[in-house]
């Protein structure tokens, strides 16, 4: 038996999964472990989609790029869903209730609800000797994502998250320094820490089994934040009623 | 020792506390817990503020309406935070981030970074036998929170979680059933069991130990979807920088 800390303590994403299919169990118990996660005023504003069918995965693999969308032991995607608590609302309710679907606050709201239940998730996973990777990639094409899953207004896929038994077991990738994530009482600038950290990442990134390069964080995210990236998703969000006011 | 299921199954929010503070050592494990979550694209684009400051409690109590954000053993403030990943910049860069600084994608990006990390954070605390509550509800000011914590440009306060030794014992609160969250291939309106789960929810709210109360899970949520709320976040959270455009 694992302790919570040991499972959260040896997280690292996993790109490799044996050709093992997750038992209904198993699934089962990652569902159940997502959904005890809080979420914000009782509104369980999210939904997750298993994707069994072939020809899905193969195409959400195409939009992600990675070939481990498609081999994998099981394949999730997280959708902030605001349509389930207000599936019941009159017509003539759901024109007052536009204001709160299409705030910044709901958007925020459905999305962190579906992340603290895909955490719970990622970490059910783990402590079954499975391993796991979120998918960001999926928002490649956050539209047709939607479409593929036939989600109704009021519902968009967020991330994707790869499951399966782990096919190799890569270092676990160093995080900067409690000192530049943590702060008493107010914010501040950790230039010293960011600093030392791309020293360090640099030494990790010559040092490591694969993948070997000559790197630091700071450049890292600089190149990643020069060139825009997925500008399609604001459009994608607000025509399905997320994030317009 | 307990093992992660049994440590995300056990989750009920804890709204009043014990009058002991967290050790450091409590701290440090919780952060470096949050620390371990997977983070999109190596950003790492998230904060945590601990909040010693009897004065800054006081206000964020206030703005919050909730006496246990005031009376717990540490309370933490979860930040999005598209700063540190690009603090390196010149300003000619910084120019050529901005699209990627302000769209939907890095909004996105940063909330479920901080919202990982918070519930790894939410685990470790329960694991150390402290109860946790999210606060959404720092919400009802983020202006104000933002000025409190100095946060600089591209931060945003996204909620708070007070944490610390339970002083009751509430009932674990039901979840819709599996049945209307989780979905094969596509989504599928999960009419049926939203009743069914008015009916159970009725029945809770009629028996549990305190707050007896006559509501089902749709009313409860059509009276909070009828009332606009939080609508000054989205001006809040564009005039730091994010979700512009």
């Amino acid at each position: 038996m694992q302790s919570t800390l040991e499972t959260i303590l040896n997280h690292r994403s996993i790109r490799k999964f044996k050709n093992t299919p997750l038992t209904s169990e198993q699934i089962d118990t990652i569902i159940d472990a997502a959904q005890h996660a809080s979420t914000s005023s009782y509104m369980m504003a999210y939904t997750i989609i298993g994707i069994t069918d072939p020809a899905k995965k193969e195409e959400l693999s195409r939009i992600s790029t990675q070939p481990y969308v498609k081999q994998n032991g099981h394949l999730l995607v997280f959708c902030a869903d605001l349509y389930k608590p207000i599936s019941k609302a009159s017509e003539e309710e759901y024109v007052k209730m536009l204001p709160n679907l299409e705030n910044s606050e709901h958007f925020l709201v459905s999305s962190i609800d579906a992340a603290l239940a895909a955490q719970n998730a990622a970490l059910a996973a783990e402590s079954l000797g499975l391993g796991i990777c979120f998918l960001g990639s999926l928002r490649n094409n956050m539209g047709r994502v939607d479409e593929l899953l036939h989600l109704p207004k009021h519902v968009i896929p967020l991330f994707g998250m790869a499951i399966g038994v782990p096919d190799h077991q890569p270092e676990i990738k160093p995080r900067l320094p409690k000192e530049a994530v943590y702060f008493e009482n107010e914010y501040r600038h950790p230039q010293n820490e960011i600093d030392a950290f791309d020293e360090k990442i640099s030494a990790y990134y010559q040092s490591r089994s694969s993948n070997q390069r000559k790197d630091t964080w700071s450049d890292q995210m600089r190149r990643r934040f020069l060139k825009p990236i997925r500008m399609d998703v604001t459009d994608t969000v607000q025509q399905k009623g997320f994030n317009k006011r």
